[in-house]
């Protein structure tokens, strides 16, 4: 366990997965745009660096988890990005949720500098990084994903292998994203419905998830839409809009429409236009509430 | 137990459930409009009736279980109805899915002549019904609510109650049908997008429902739609565009917009138009792969 692991992006997510990594007992030296972000995971043992290319170890292992497509090419592309000190053998383990078209673009220049690049998204929301709890979904090199596998270990409660191309993470990665928001939509729409019908929103979430419902996604989400209680922020709707843009961007390229997905598109951008770009994405319901003129 | 019960429409539903009642010790009396559907159920010790009438008792119980709103009508009111037999003390249980606006009609009709309309729709397949395994939804006049649980617990794995309004209980299950309908063009959309990105679906099906989706909805119809295949038929695509139309009703009447009903309507009726509307409703997830392209 005496590998060095350089870890990038220390945001709600990066930061409780990096010190789940620190914690299984890796060497960890840490960069974030944000240098105060590091603090906390600088007290807990890791190192820091003042540029993405110092927390690199040429043939070594590099995490990045940032935001969107830009925030990962600026930290792996150019002179000081990591890709320039990488080098042979070295793995880097993308964990954002970027699109499946740079996943692509990653993957080949990284197999020009003879190291290679694993995508490995991941499902949860910052509580469960916190307790290891996040699905991971990873594809890439083969030998590369057999190195890493301790450490998504120490970072998730189970791991799905999507073959060879690293874009095939990220497009199961962003499907489940889009079916989150599709339930979340779908129960906002009823609790909408039953309210102004005289039932209770709380009635209908409790015998839906007790019965035909009964996973994670109608539970945690159903709680928090029929309770109409929003906080804390998890994911921002900003992200989320990113995310259900993604999809789109993937099924415009293959030619296959998704009409619910076009419909989240426009709900989300409402929430954003409505100020709610920083609110959890669960409160894409809130659109449906407004329609409904309830509040 | 010695208690006696009508129980009318003997389909895919109510054929498993008026012998999951036989069997737990009542005399039963049946009626179909199609007599011969009725075979298998005297051979097990029913009565059979030749018109809904025969098989109610004054202050008797009587269980229906029809398709539509028309059906009920057509068994429940008129001379022959069983309205006109049933009486002071009387209880109807009405288990067919219909609009929330005939529930709230029959429940006065019945209050008029004594009796108690009690509605009691239930979410499961005709597996689910052989195997005692349906939830039902009730709501209606307590005391007869009281008087009537044992021969739902003989029909149900579980009885959510939803109140004095039997409105409301129909307003639930057409809510659930919706639910369910989303749930199953959401992970359309997701397989058509993953096959052709070149993933497989059944793996993504599989990471899905072991994880953030791991309820029955999403695993059994899931593995229908990754799998694509739909038989046997447990739900026609015919009574989910009734569903889906009744949930619109209840939007229009309460004025509380439902974009995913709305498009779910369309696909349905598209399936319908293609021909498919006696096949299962996970079929509507052909409409996605036609709209693709692809088989």
């Amino acid at each position: 366990m005496s590998e060095s692991i350089g870890f990038i992006g220390l945001g709600n997510m990066g930061q409780p997965m990096a010190i789940n990594v620190l914690k299984a007992g890796y060497n960890m030296k840490v960069y974030n745009r944000d240098q105060r972000k590091a603090e906390s995971i600088t007290e807990a043992g890791a190192r820091s660096g003042a540029r993405p290319a110092e927390v690199v170890e040429r043939g070594g292992i590099v995490i990045t988890m940032l935001s969107n497509d830009e925030a990962l090419k600026a930290v792996t592309l150019g002179h000081d990005g990591l890709l320039n000190y990488l080098g042979p053998g070295g793995v880097h383990i993308s964990m954002s949720t970027v699109s499946p078209n740079l996943a692509r673009e990653m993957h080949e220049l990284h197999e020009k500098e003879g190291c290679s690049y694993v995508a490995a998204p991941v499902f949860g929301r910052p509580e469960a990084a916190e307790s290891q709890q996040l699905w991971i979904v990873e594809a890439g090199n083969t030998a590369a994903k057999e190195r890493i596998r301790p450490i998504l270990e120490a970072i998730g409660q189970g791991i799905f292998d999507f073959g060879e191309d690293p874009a095939h993470a990220n497009i199961v990665k962003i499907s489940g994203n889009f079916l989150i928001a599709a339930a979340m939509e779908s129960m906002g729409e009823v609790f909408a419905l039953a309210e102004k019908s005289g039932i209770d929103r709380t009635q209908i979430f409790e015998m839906l998830t007790q019965t035909i419902f009964s996973s994670p996604i109608y539970k945690n989400y159903g709680k928090k839409i029929a309770e109409k209680n929003f906080q804390p922020v998890g994911f921002p709707m900003r992200l989320a809009l990113k995310d259900v843009n993604l999809v789109l961007d993937s099924s415009e390229q293959v030619q296959s429409p998704m009409p619910f997905a076009s419909q989240l598109h426009d709900r989300l951008l409402s929430g954003i236009a409505k100020g709610r770009g920083e609110s959890d994405w669960a409160e894409l319901t809130r659109g449906i509430a407004d329609d409904a003129g309830i509040e």
